[in-house]
């Protein structure tokens, strides 16, 4: 496909449309960052870059484009990790954090209504401020709310509350024609149609521009208690999940880690966990209007955990203590990127009761391929992060090697019935293992829907499901 | 557009398909309940009846219909209300109650799989039987689940539990070209290209033909207890719905009724409900591990309802008192029915804050319309069941006093941004309001999305969103 390339006279048309010049950027202007996501992998510079402040003007750009045929990629704040947000065919970057307002809490619908352009810190804690509780907290917090609408972002407490998905109630997007349209509402219920709304959530920008969102929020729980339980071998950590969600327990967060990663994070965060002498740890989280709530639950699964050879049960009650280890929990990406000169992630999904074969299979290939691997995750849902260290491999040997980590993992992940993406979504980097698992009668469905929703094809093109 | 119309050899064809005559239906073996749903307004014939067994059979089907361009409708128990199993253009019924096995309950993740056939009531039970839940929970438990699922069916309990696409992980589907295709999985989080599991969820069966869902259970909750509150007016029944929203508990359900269906209740069910002398109701449900983790919910709940001006607060907290209250609100539907010669229904769903406002509204049409009418529903999730009653009048005065009901119900639910449908689908009768109430741009992408699936429209024609 051709697309038009941006002369002069679109950055002149497309200036006097936005009639600010601070938030349209182009040549030396436009800074590094916007060529690239968090990790990288795809870089790409864009013609034109516009930091939009209102859905009109984002409909105005769009119906620019979609008549000149100008590829537009929308990008938040660039947290993601699968090239999503870069501009593969150059052209416009439409820059959303700008649209950083909380529109409305409306404590009748107990729903808040937000720009794309929120980061899911403010978001969060604005709604904590009111007694309420958006429940999706991916570890990325300095992410935008239309970035995890994007991507789905799922996060630690999909155990017990869902994903993104889950908490959108309705949506307003830009279509790639430019006209502004609106999914879902404020109802609790809708079965008016196709679920276009549920159709955007997790389509990575790739259909329409979320320019607002109401979200669901939930009464704020009063008392959470965090355990960290070390145990003597990662087998019996990872090992003793299945056996925490079989007993009906409802844990809101289930992760795994290994010592590596939490020495990482000490040296990351320049600040020590409560503690480092095991080899492996599952960090659970529990949630509840009252302390003997979540009391029968949790002492259950210490239990369980203690039967299976954990060392000890490290219980957390004070906020301090809880917030210590999350921020930790929060930083191993960082962390981990620091301990390496680059890296490439895995965001594979499998049933839970798959998750301790997968990561025991991820730990035993690390010779095999030839690259040190680290792994943690949300164990409690079956989501794995698993990142493949480059440390000093030269550039060829490390493409021969990741890919062969990558291909080994991806093919056991499908071999349990898992899914390429938890969480992180497909973006371009991603696409290969996308074809490979998906069947081509469905990959079909979904670039036909692209069609339906961008016939020009200009909307961050070659992403999730086109070559 | 021009189907085939069903000749000898087809019949044939489809017969030696089938291989077994009792399962393939035509001419006065069709009985005429597979000529309308539940509630009859749209009526239409089909050609010939296959009660498949299997997925291959609906494939083998499918392709057939495909290549020579007959149109298909799939049917489970017929319990619709808007005619969405209607075969409006005659051709095939692929009727699915036979394919009533539960194949897999997956106590490590949390899973049962189950046949489209299922009834809603089998499932729920068998669940039970295992010490889980399957919280949606339609008034109508004869349904099938591949019903509840091809309307994305709400019930009583979606204030605290969500709706029917909230449980679905993962579906098998037959497309209209015969292919037989997966969506989703056993996973819980999936962000791998677009969401197609959602897509289907809610589509009517006009995407594809459901043949196997993989749906979510939760752990049985251990207690529940329910409230029966009288009122001395509905005014001050459904006004107090919003104050016990806004007072961040959290109900099971949320119901409002009023005396006279009651009455209705009890005559059709020839047994007294626990109290019927107050002008109007909420009946009220709560859940949880243990008796204590949900008294101070309902407890305050309690206070506010009294502080409203309820007459009493009548807790019923034995399976057996339960069990009959709740028996009698699923009844109501039925009841109706039998207390008039016809009806039609409404089932608006607006914001919840807003619930009070519509159902007063409504109450208020009843002489301007000139036509009797009866609502309850869904008061905590703001979906409201609406029935208007056909009573003595003629069937020309009848169409035109029913239109103008609607027409008004349907323009204030708009006004209060709500949407045409909470939970019963739009199918072939809801179809003018669905156009009304949105966007031509949104109709669009529905029709172009139906066209990916469906090129030649021989799935379920003339529902949802075609003309």
């Amino acid at each position: 496909m051709a697309f038009k390339m941006i002369d002069s006279n679109d950055i002149q048309n497309l200036c006097s449309m936005i009639g600010d010049e601070e938030r349209v950027l182009v040549g030396e202007y436009i800074k590094e960052e916007y060529c690239h996501d968090e990790l990288g992998g795809t870089f790409c510079t864009p013609d034109i870059v516009i930091r939009v402040l209102t859905a009109q003007e984002i409909s105005d750009v769009m119906r620019y484009a979609y008549e000149h045929e100008i590829p537009v990629t929308p990008r938040g704040a660039g947290t993601g990790l699968v090239g999503s947000c870069v501009p593969v065919e150059r052209g416009i970057v439409i820059e959303t954090t700008l649209m950083n307002r909380i529109l409305e809490l409306d404590e009748d619908n107990l729903t808040v209504t937000a720009e794309p352009g929120v980061l899911l810190m403010e978001l969060a804690s604005f709604a904590e401020d009111h007694e309420f509780f958006y429940p999706p907290d991916p570890g990325e917090k300095s992410a935008t709310i239309g970035g995890n609408i994007s991507t789905n972002a799922g996060g630690m407490r999909a155990v017990k509350y869902g994903v993104t998905r889950d908490y959108v109630r309705g949506l307003e997007v830009v279509l790639p024609n430019g006209k502004i349209v609106e999914f879902g509402g404020k109802v609790v219920k809708n079965s008016s149609g196709y679920a276009l709304k549920d159709l955007i959530v997790g389509s990575e920008g790739t259909l329409g521009i979320v320019t607002k969102a109401v979200l669901k929020l939930l009464p704020l729980p009063k008392k959470s208690i965090s355990l960290l339980v070390p145990f003597p071998s990662l087998k019996q950590a990872i090992g003793t999940v299945p056996l925490i969600i079989k007993s009906k327990s409802v844990p809101t967060a289930v992760e795994f880690m290994q010592r590596e990663v939490i020495m990482d994070a000490e040296e990351y965060l320049g600040r020590k966990f409560p503690d480092n002498q095991a080899d492996a740890y599952l960090l659970l989280k529990f949630d509840g209007a009252s302390t003997e709530e979540i009391e029968k639950d949790y002492q259950g699964v210490a239990g369980i955990c203690l039967e299976q050879g954990a060392y000890d049960v490290l219980i957390s009650n004070t906020e301090e203590r809880n917030d210590s280890i999350w921020k930790a929990r929060g930083a191993f990406l960082e962390a981990i990127k620091g301990s390496t000169t680059y890296m490439d992630e895995v965001d594979v999904v499998v049933p839970r009761s798959q998750v301790n074969t997968l990561v025991e299979y991820i730990h035993s290939i690390e010779e095999e391929a030839g690259v040190r691997i680290k792994s943690f995750g949300h164990a409690g849902d079956g989501n794995l992060h698993v990142y493949i260290l480059k440390d000093q491999l030269s550039d060829e040997e490390w493409e021969r090697r990741m890919k062969r980590a990558m291909e080994l993992i991806y093919s056991k992940s499908r071999e349990l019935n898992g899914k390429v993406s938890g969480e992180h979504g497909i973006g371009y980097a991603k696409k290969p293992y996308l074809f490979e698992a998906e069947d081509p009668e469905v990959m079909n469905l979904m670039r036909g829907i692209k069609r339906v929703f961008d016939p020009k094809n200009i909307l961050n093109p070659h992403k999730v499901c086109e070559e």
